[in-house]
This record gives C-alpha cells, sequence and structure tokens, in this order.
C-alpha cells in the first residue's frame, strides 16, 4: 500500500489563476510562504533574489515566465509576438547568468516558438504551445527524478540510516530531487528511514533547506554538523550515502557542494556505500576528468559574518571559500540516473548508448 | 637569530597590583579586553562566563584566585585562615563542575597551605606560599607547552601548511598551548608556516580563537569551513594535521573537539602525518581503549540557532550534537608529550618509565 507523503512542488503553475506558484526559499526554514507570480517581472526578481534556487527549478520557473510573458504580449501579428518573446528571453537569461540549465530551458522555449511558428500556428495556438513546453519541462524533470528515485531505491533496505549532504532535494527540482528522490519514494512505501543530513556551510543548505523539506514530508531527519559525519558512522547509524552533483567527468570524477568529498572519504574508510545521485544531463563527456573542472571561490564573508549577529572571525582573516569540490570517481559506490545504475569506471557505456 | 613573536599570555598575575589579569574570551574576536581581578568572586565569575576557557587556563586561574582570597581574608589566626581557604575552595570548585583540571588545581593549593602550615609558617608565609604555589602551576603549564612545542617542531619543516581543528592554542593555556606549540615556536625561528584552521563548528573555536590567536602572533593563518579540510589537503596544501586532545586512552585512542576524527581518516586518506600535542597529564591508563570515553552530547540550540540572527533549522527538528570524538590509534602518526614524541601503540612505555 502506498502511503500518501506530502512531497513539495516547489515551482509549478496554477492553472486556473494561470500564474506560477513558487515556494519562497528565501524564507526557509522559518516560513513556509508561496509566492504567486503573473508578471515577467516578478519571474526575474524571484530568480535574482535566489525565492527560486536548484538547476532544474530555475529552469522551469524561467521556462514559465517565458509564456507568461507571452500570454500577457499586446502582440497584433506573429512578428510582434516573435520580437516580444525574444526581449522575454533575453531579459529572463539576465537573471542568474550562471545557471546553465536556465540558457537550456530557455533555448527550448524558443525552439518551440520556432517550430510552431513554421507550422504556421497561431498567435494563440503559439501561446499555448509555449504553456505545452513548460509544462513539458516540468514533467520531464519530475519523471527524470522519479526514475533516478526508482533506481536508487533498489539500493537500499527499509530502515536503514542514510548520510546526505547539501541539499539535492524536491524543492530544487519539479518535484522528489535526485538524492533525496529514493527518500521519498521509500517514504511512500513504509521504509522508515532515518535520514542524517549535513548542515553544509557556510551556506547551510542542509539545516535550511534539506532538514526542512524532509522534515515537512514527515520523515525522521536529524540535522548534525559537517563536522560529525565521521562520529555518526562510526557508531553505525549509516548504511549509505546520498548525494547530488553538479557535474561528473568521462571517468566518473563528480563535482558537488564544497565537502563531498570529505564524506566520501570517511565512507570508503567505514565501508559505506556512496551513491551520486544525477540526471544524465549532468554527465559531461567533454569533461575528461575532475581536473577540468574549475572550482568557484566564493566570498569571505559567507564563512566570517553571513547570517551571524556578529563577525565570528578576526576582522580582515583570510580564508579559503571554494563552493565545491570533486569527489575522485574511486570512491563512488555507483552513480545513479534516470537510465539506471553505472559503475562511475563505466560511463562511457551510458555515452554509446544514449548519447 | 629568534624573532620577537607577540604570544598572548591569557592568565597572568599582575604582581605590582596583585591582581589577576585575564583576557576575556567572550568577547573574541570582535574585541581584546584584559580584565583585572581582585576578588575571589570576580575570578568565579570569569571561570562561569567563560572569559577563563581551556583546562590549563581555568586551572590555574582558579589557582590565583585562591591566593586572592587569602591575601584578603581578615584571619587572625592560622585556624582562621583555613577555615577562609577551604571557603574559597570550596566556592570557586562550584564555577566549573566538570572541569577536572580545576579541582586538580585547588586541591595542588591545599596541599601547599597544610604543607606550609605543618612546617609552622606565619600568616604572612602561608599566603606568600599560596602565589608561589600558583605562579607554579602557571610557570609549569608554560613549560609543558614549550616543550611540547620543541618536541613537535622537529616533526615539521620551514614553510609547511599545516592544519589544526578546534583551539589548542595560547589562550586556552599558560602559553604557547599544545598544538599550536610548535606552530608559535617556529614563528620564533623563522618558519613561516601556512597555517589552516578548522572553523569548528558548531561553538567555532577555530573561527572565534585560533584564528584570531594565530593572527595576534601575525602568523600566516587562514580560515576554511569543517567541510573544506579534504579539499586543501587534496590541494597539496598540507603537509602534517596538529590537533590538541581531552583524553588520550591506554592504547592510543584520543578523545578531541568533535570532527577530528574526521580529519584524522581524510589525513590517512591524503597520506598526510597526523600529531595528537598533549601533556602526558591527558594520558588516561585506567581508561583501556576509546570506547571507554563517554562523550558528552549537547543543547541543540548550538547547531540550530546559536550565534544566528534568527533560526537556521526548522523549528523542533531533530539534532545530534556530541561534543567530542573518538579518534583511533590506528590514525595517529605520533601523540607528542611533554616528554617526547610517542608512537600511540607504545605508550606503556611511557606509563614504565614516569607515571
Amino acid at each position: 500500500m502506498k502511503q500518501i507523503v506530502d512531497i513539495i512542488q516547489s515551482v509549478r503553475l496554477d492553472d486556473v489563476e494561470d500564474s506560477l506558484i513558487i515556494l519562497d526559499q528565501t524564507q526557509l526554514p522559518n516560513q513556509k510562504v508561496y509566492l504567486s507570480l503573473k508578471e515577467v517581472s516578478e519571474v526575474w526578481e524571484a530568480i535574482v533574489q535566489l525565492q527560486v534556487r536548484g538547476a532544474p527549478a530555475i529552469g522551469i520557473a524561467a521556462a514559465y515566465g517565458v509564456y507568461l510573458g507571452a500570454k500577457q504580449s499586446v502582440a497584433d501579428t506573429i512578428e510582434q509576438l516573435r520580437d516580444s518573446f525574444l526581449e522575454t528571453k533575453a531579459y529572463l537569461a539576465t537573471s542568474r547568468p550562471t545557471a546553465v540549465n536556465l540558457f537550456w530551458a530557455l533555448d527550448r522555449m524558443e525552439k518551440r516558438f520556432l517550430t510552431d511558428h513554421e507550422s504556421g500556428f497561431s498567435i494563440d495556438a503559439i501561446i499555448n504551445g509555449l504553456k505545452e513546453e513548460a509544462e513539458q519541462i516540468r514533467i520531464e524533470d519530475e519523471q527524470i527524478c522519479e526514475a533516478i528515485g526508482e533506481h536508487a531505491l533498489t539500493l537500499l533496505e527499509p530502515g536503514m540510516g542514510l548520510l546526505t549532504h547539501c541539499n539535492a532535494g524536491t524543492i530544487a527540482t519539479a518535484k522528489y530531487g535526485t538524492a533525496l528522490a529514493p527518500i521519498y519514494l521509500g517514504q511512500e512505501q513504509g521504509y522508515q528511514f532515518k535520514v542524517f543530513a549535513d548542515e553544509t556551510r557556510p551556506l547551510l543548505q542542509g539545516a535550511r533547506l534539506t532538514a526542512w523539506e524532509l522534515s515537512e514530508a514527515g520523515i525522521d531527519v536529524t540535522l548534525i554538523c559537517d563536522n560529525m559525519a565521521s562520529i555518526v558512522m562510526s557508531e553505525g547509524k549509516i548504511q549509505a550515502v546520498l548525494v547530488g552533483c553538479d557535474r561528473v567527468a568521462a571517468n566518473g570524477d563528480t563535482a558537488n557542494k564544497i565537502g563531498t568529498s570529505g564524506v566520501a572519504i570517511l565512507a570508503k574508510h567505514y565501508q559505506i556505500p556512496f551513491y551520486v545521485c544525477a540526471p544524465t544531463s549532468t554527465i559531461d563527456f567533454t569533461c575528461k576528468d575532475g581536473h577540468d573542472i574549475v572550482i568557484e571561490e566564493r566570498a569571505s564573508e559567507e564563512i566570517t559574518s553571513q547570517w551571524y549577529q556578529e563577525p565570528m572571525a578576526p576582522a580582515g582573516v583570510k580564508t579559503y571559500n571554494p563552493a565545491f569540490d570533486v569527489t575522485d570517481h574511486s570512491l563512488i559506490t555507483a552513480i545513479v540516473t534516470e537510465k539506471g545504475i553505472f559503475d562511475p569506471n563505466d560511463l562511457k557505456r551510458l555515452s554509446k548508448s544514449t548519447f
């Protein structure tokens, strides 16, 4: 019997109001506020202000933004609609210039526009096509996440203790998330996992987001500081580690939130399987190995003063604040994608068959 | 040529004023404030409020407190002085009931009182003896720390990158600290170490204290989040790890601030030596191995809300907040004491020869 689990959908269209509903992630974990966005400028603002975050969620929001813009256009001709469309697209592209998924979604919307235009569709039909395409982007993401979750769940047993790092959850995607997908699917099937969430300094995505969304779904979650991963593993509380990722190189080396490589080394030491959950779209076969991945360095203040009442480090102290690290493929038990479970040394199989 | 390095002495007697000078650690890292304490109640308060912290520093402060109390006593007879002494001692013992070093120092002061009393000393001579004893406790701690530093320095090379966790520094001891002692001694000899300090969640001793005291001494220090230890090691920035400890078991298993065992596992993975710096007084031969060490669990708020402007985790979320963890002796390259450098498997040698 499938149990009802309240899995949050943080980006979706309200069909009646024709407005984009997003969960305002800047107010988490203290307030659960949904925003109803009708204007393109509101969607742009939501992306800029990080009210919506997570690569797939940003892409979905931007796609809906393009649709809302077209719907409100005063264009009398298809040419005018196209000009307005391109203006909206260019504007939304400025909202988060480093988010590859944003551009991917906007380009896909443009492709749909052009296809329908070339097919001789009316203005109304083109606008409707954009709505369909945005919906399709959202649905596909949800299906990918669900498939990742189903594959990953085959690696887990009921009652297991699971450790996760950062937030690769439902609120970063259309639904389910990547690393958290098997946890939600397991919850629906009564698996009763005991989840440990690393708080994930300096931006605390584990504390603010992962602990919050799992709690909302009624999942047994325990928040720990990053430096407690070793003791919970040593005490036998963890049977598997699940993390998401930002980019996988051809040899299986994986870039993910800072601290992931450390968790992987601990897991290996304690002989605990370490699973990376990721859509195949994050596998970059042009990237030979982890050395090809450039690591973004971020501002000192994230470590010394952000969130705090007063600075927690001496004024002017030197810091080092890399946003990501690379986990060597030798530390990864398996990479779980929507297309199945892969040995990190064997990604070529995926490359040949499906790319 | 020995360079002049400003190594802070956070607990000392002002001979002219006959007052106890302490560095108010609760105001770090934002304010460097020294307090001048003349009353026993002020010393008690300083310990309770954590204005003085670190086992050796607390012991030294309490010993000086006993002396200040005796000096201000209005006793006309030695019996009255003894009653007053015992009252002061009992009072100071309530300041931090879990600090073993506090009781050790107070008992040592009582022993001195009794010895001088039995020797037929006058009231003034007894009071002077207490001052001498407190000074002796401070000087011995400084000597122990310096000896640890000298031994540890033989394991290091100029220009090395060093990682440390928590604060085992000069402000926790009479001078030099334990894990930081070789860094100060190296600085005096122009070693130019590059030190990386883990911030050490949840109480941030690395950020607030270690980064501060090393900066004050002009040492090249870089603050990182705990989860960045792996990346700095992988990038070749670390040639040795130095940590202090709270307790060493007979088999070399070592209890220290939460996160230490994780750092040790990373160091082993990256083939970096991992050194525990500790006075022999922390080796507990009645404790067979790490399993005998009880780990204190602390309040949830330290993880979820302390220091923050608003809570950073969902209300009521479960947490796990162990204050310490145990590093297996197999992960420790050497234990550096004031009596020399020991293989963790070979502590018995120390037990036979000197205990």
